[in-house]
């Protein structure tokens, strides 16, 4: 077989704001023949994460930079399986594979590369593979059971809870017993948190008394805070937290805007002495040793149904910088996938 | 025998800035005899520490706020039985009590309280087992060995370096190997800390171009922060912290003014995340379980000589007021101390 593959790299690095299309390039480039132990993939989905914005802005602080030219990062793709001199993968076959780049065609050796498993679609939608059971439910994993630690009966505020990551942390904590607030932009979206993805509660940042409005939600006060978002809504967590309370320092997207962000002061930080705070900022990447344990945990969640996955899709292998823009400007629920190739699996494709 | 005994109590709450004499009360009051168990001490010295002027400012946040009549906490005093109905406990033995309050006669039953044990004359001053043998250095023990962590050649910043905490954090952090860079106010002060308590560097926060002296005496960055001051120092040691870096959340006396402290912004929490740091605020009475390991780690180091003690002592029991205004005016070198009677083992008593 002789395929031609289509490599997406950085276009022009952007202005603030929105992306335009010319943020990324779709480069026709010739595919080696598989070396043996390799299988080719042909992408269908690949995960848009919440750094895709702070990667393209060198004021952002964030902490991987892309320039023109490079290749660009996903933190997971799903696929299937098109070539394999692998014996263990059969063409035909769904794989999923982490922490690679967005190609057309992704060719990769499975006992060499990240995360590279068969899925089963009968656990539900393909893009969950990159989801719930992918990066950014491992970085809620992670965040939740390595420095949230809630208890049953113990308040945990989640930022962004609509979101990919945010929508997974509430779940599992609930899961486990702790009461779970979500902070969501709109009532729409909030109406979703608390009825789609099990929240006790939920508040919209985007109305008036944001404060009093977590008071009523925690009535009894913060344990964990599960920090997406940084600014206003920092500041008014942190004065919120109970003794002993844990801030899992996730995100900070307000500080993503390509407006210098990562300048914005943070709140003062008495309360951590008072209060005996714990606030630490952790990457998943630094944590994959335990990926296998976050895999077991959130699949069995998912098949009993107490870990429910959304996906907003953006189709189109050339739609990238409207996938980006669909997260950065809150147009998304749940995880933001790219569709780069027909899906099978449903029934409109 | 028959005593009057002196209690120190809260007067005025003071305005902002330096304590007046009538922010506290010396109040003759009886004394009852002593009930089984109980010994009686003439306290020598008590303890001033960092909170003391926070404890009289309703704005100041602190964690524990004093009233007028109140009895006046201290953290420990050292003194000598003048009475005793505990038989392990003779009088004229010397003795240490931790957390307790500010009176002429303090009478405790040394098997129900705190701390209470006797001192060894010949390991150093009275006052050092109310400083670094006392609940300052247990304080700087805990921040530096259960949050702080330095390993041998890493790089811990310590704010307030010539103060009773920042001064033993130092030490017991180099004598594991840490290169230890302090901060203090003044030439003489940081020339102190270098010559007497042995610190690597020491950058006086008086002088200007603070960052570029950060930048200069940690040229490979800063593993771990002891932050006792908050303010603009945080904010610079923020941004010079490297991967995984620790931030001993243990003060923020800049914010304990009584000019509405603790409203001050602090600095953006986006490298929290970016290098993965770990802030943990804490406070040492949490901990007394470790006391005893303290007390022998301590203890050890002080007589093989790598943990040097210094105090300023303000004399005169009815000088409270000037021993407090001594540490808030930055005018103490080491422990701040408050001598409420003569020293036996003082040539100039």
């Amino acid at each position: 077989m002789k395929y031609e593959n289509i490599v997406v790299r950085v276009g022009r690095m952007p202005l603030p704001g929105a992306l335009t299309a010319d943020a990324y390039e779709y480069c026709a480039e010739p595919l080696e023949a598989l070396k043996p132990g390799e299988i080719r993939i042909e992408t269908i989905y690949a995960s848009i994460d919440a750094g895709a914005r702070g990667m393209l802005d060198p004021s952002a602080n964030y902490p991987m930079l892309l320039r023109p030219g490079n290749r660009v990062y996903t933190s997971g793709v799903v696929g299937r399986v098109i070539e394999s001199l692998d014996p263990a993968f059969v063409p035909g076959e769904f794989v999923r594979a982490l922490s690679v780049t967005r190609q057309k065609y992704l060719t990769v050796a499975p006992k060499r590369t990240l995360g590279v498993r068969k899925v089963d679609p009968s656990d539900g939608p393909l893009h969950i593979h990159i989801g719930s059971l992918g990066m950014t439910g491992f970085t809620a994993w992670i965040g939740t059971f390595t420095i949230g630690l809630p208890k049953p009966g113990e308040t945990m505020l989640v930022s962004a809870a609509a979101g990919a990551v945010g929508s997974v942390a509430g779940q599992i904590a609930k899961a486990i017993g702790a009461r779970v607030v979500g902070i969501a932009g709109g009532a729409e979206k909030c109406s979703a948190v608390v009825s789609r993805f099990g929240f006790d509660a939920c508040i919209d940042y985007k109305s008036d008394g944001l404060g009093e409005a977590m008071d009523a939600a925690c009535p009894v006060g913060i344990d964990i805070y599960f920090e997406n978002v940084g600014g206003a809504i920092q500041k008014l967590a942190m004065e919120r937290m109970n003794m002993f309370g844990r801030i899992i320092m996730c995100g900070q997207v307000s500080q993503y805007d390509g407006n210098g962000g990562g300048s914005e002061g943070g709140p003062n930080l008495m309360n951590v002495i008072n209060r005996r705070l714990n606030l630490r900022g952790f990457i998943s990447s630094d944590h994959m040793d335990a990926f296998p344990a976050f895999e077991r945990s959130a699949l069995s969640l998912v098949r009993s149904g107490k870990l429910i996955s959304y996906a907003t899709v953006t189709k189109g292998f050339d739609q990238l910088h409207d996938a980006v823009n669909s997260l950065t400007q809150g147009r998304n629920f749940g995880q933001q996938v790219h569709q780069m190739a027909d899906d099978p699996m449903t029934s409109d494709c």
